[in-house]
């Protein structure tokens, strides 16, 4: 019998208690031993909840417990997350999280801790919801050597880009729409600014590359300044803008981290990501490119992300020994501006020469947009000197 | 001391040793357990090969090697690769298989000898190639009832399609021209009419619904009948023309399974699905959509997906104990002209009525192209009875 205690009961460790409670038989025979959930560890009263008998409010009852094998951890952030993780590590607890902002930065240490102590930390949910990701990137694809990661993971910039397109409307009224249909958190600073996205390529990148990536190691660029003019320039190319993190390997042993908004043709499969939906595309040298598609969000999809690690680690299943976090590598991150590639780049006046000009939609003023050759940020900026830029945006090819 | 022996050194076996060569280094790391491949079986011989020192001519040196922990079955077909596949799981040495041939007929009793033997049997290069697809369904959505798995599963009868659509040639010129390019056998009759799709439609399911669906109970269409017509008719309506295998559950517990050509919707993830690409969608009852892409075939593709099982086999990670597959059950299956769903036809002369006439592309004399509401093939068929029919497709909603 394997007796499971959830700390957390918002929206993700809810989705734990409900399928767990749904699909009990299945998912018991699948681990093959019976699961039962003992404990819901919340600050809050839930009196009218079907789990009502299960809440405690200290974490010390888990923790002295021998009966509790897996802790569930979907509280978020890292204060109180990082302490119970510990304490449930060290007390022989295996820890199964959804928590992509503790995994990003405190990763390397807590798989340590956990094969310290002979059990396992899986986070499966932490990256794309329920798309399975982490565990076919860590095994199925183990026999290739990683050369770039290509994502788009966060579900509401994703939806607020393809309202923006389909409806004509600009950015903070899309952003408005994504918070009334609770895509968006009342402070979408996260989702918006890129640190979400940051947070989980930091997870895949440590994973396919086998070093802990940092979030502060990740440039990062948001999409608040992307514009109706923009998409309209995009569409001119048969393109359409994705915010894309990547992670690409160079011939060194370096790699080349970054979160920015991309255009992105419409005839690579990323193109054709819409709504609130992830992809994340994974190249390997022998596999060549492959794509995993679905929901990034959403309590259901993200609880049964939850639930296969649950089984996972009664089956002792971990992925720490198929490719553990080393340290991190400051020395080996190479920098996003000596990444060339070609840019849109949209100014108020004036030429960019060398450039092809893009064909004009309701153009204000003298506004014009130019997508350049294959060049490195750097090089971008010095053609730009003098110039009054109102966009420049990073062309994935 | 892991050693491997391949038996078949054709394009996927060739893959493997190449793959154990180069990479060997990161995959006994992942192992846990330095690989060594130590015996070829092919009944050619291979003396500029670099692995001609290893190469063998019968079984017998392989099952009563002790040292050999793992064999790689890359015959293809079910004779030998069925004998063998048993001597060695009876000697106690674990099979990994790239041949959805021998997986789809005797897969149950494979695994249930292997369980027996307490070793693994693993087949992820089975279906979609390199593409991780029955780890992922196994395992990450293990917290998920199965409600339909759909997919584009043969590259060669997608490439074809491609070529039909984009340049404009007939059935017959577009094989010609995927023989050439090697895509297509000389006798392509198992990736044209569907046969190859079927294999692999009734592994996905065995492992989705947990019982084994045998090839014979899957009806099966392939693509020989497809015309330039029929494409540009789909075209007409946003679609394109797939060949897709799906299983569909039912309330009652039954499945419909059936591979046939549809029309897909262009907005569809699988619509986009081009060239020799494979995309495997899976729907679960929590996760909801989700999709697999990449090359579902080719030398190094296919192989990284052998090897990844060959790590797993060394880990005796096995699926098995997941969703062990019981044993066929004729009674539950439910037939595909029960499955009721839009329907393109096009007939030569005449209206259908209750039907959407379709815009009219080059046609030929009295043709006309017609989009019923959603039905079963039995009343479809009433519908048509008299009339002179010249294509049927189902379509995907």
């Amino acid at each position: 019998m394997v007796k499971v205690a959830i700390i957390g009961f918002g929206v993700v460790g809810s989705g734990v208690a409900e399928i767990l409670t749904d699909n009990g038989a299945g998912i018991s025979r699948k681990a093959g031993d019976p699961i039962e959930l003992k404990y819901i560890l919340d600050v809050r009263d839930f009196p009218d909840s079907p789990f009502a008998d299960k809440f405690i409010k200290v974490f010390d009852v888990i923790e002295g417990d021998p009966e509790v094998n897996v802790v569930v951890e979907t509280i978020g952030g890292v204060s109180a997350a990082l302490e119970f993780t510990e304490r449930a590590l060290k007390a022989g607890k295996s820890v199964v999280s959804s928590n992509k902002e503790l995994v990003a930065t405190h990763g390397r240490y807590l798989l340590e801790l956990a094969a310290k102590n002979k059990v396992v930390y899986l986070f499966e949910a932490s990256v794309g919801g329920g798309i399975p990701i982490l565990r076919p990137l860590s095994e199925c694809m183990a026999a290739n050597d990683i050369l770039e990661i290509c994502g788009i993971v966060n579900g509401t910039a994703n939806y607020i880009f393809t309202r923006m397109v389909q409806d004509g409307i600009p950015f903070e009224e899309a952003l408005r729409g994504a918070q009334a249909n609770g895509y968006a958190e009342k402070d979408p600073t996260a989702d918006v600014e890129g640190l979400d996205t940051c947070r989980k390529l930091c997870i895949l990148s440590s994973i396919a590359f086998g070093w802990h990536l940092l979030p502060e190691q990740v440039p990062t660029i948001g999409i608040t300044k992307i514009t109706l003019a923009d998409e309209a320039y995009a569409d001119s190319c048969g393109m359409r803008i994705k915010l894309l993190c990547r992670a690409i390997a160079g011939a060194d042993g370096s790699i080349c981290p970054f979160v920015e908004p991309h255009f992105v043709s419409m005839k690579d499969p990323l193109g054709g990501v819409e709504d609130v939906f992830n992809a994340i595309k994974v190249t390997g040298d022998s596999v060549g490119d492959v794509m995993f598609y679905g929901r990034g969000a959403g309590k259901l999809p993200t609880a049964s992300a939850v639930v296969a690690d649950i089984i996972a680690a009664v089956r002792k299943h971990t992925l720490a020994g198929y490719q553990p976090w080393q340290e991190n590598r400051p020395g080996d991150v190479m920098f996003a501006e000596r990444f060339a590639s070609r840019w849109y780049v949209r100014l108020a006046k004036g030429e960019l020469t060398g450039a092809k000009k893009l064909s004009a939609h309701q153009v204000q003023g003298e506004e014009s947009g130019w997508m350049t050759g294959p060049m490195t940020r750097i090089d971008l900026n010095a053609e730009l000197e003098g110039k009054t830029v109102l966009s420049v945006i990073r062309v994935m090819d």
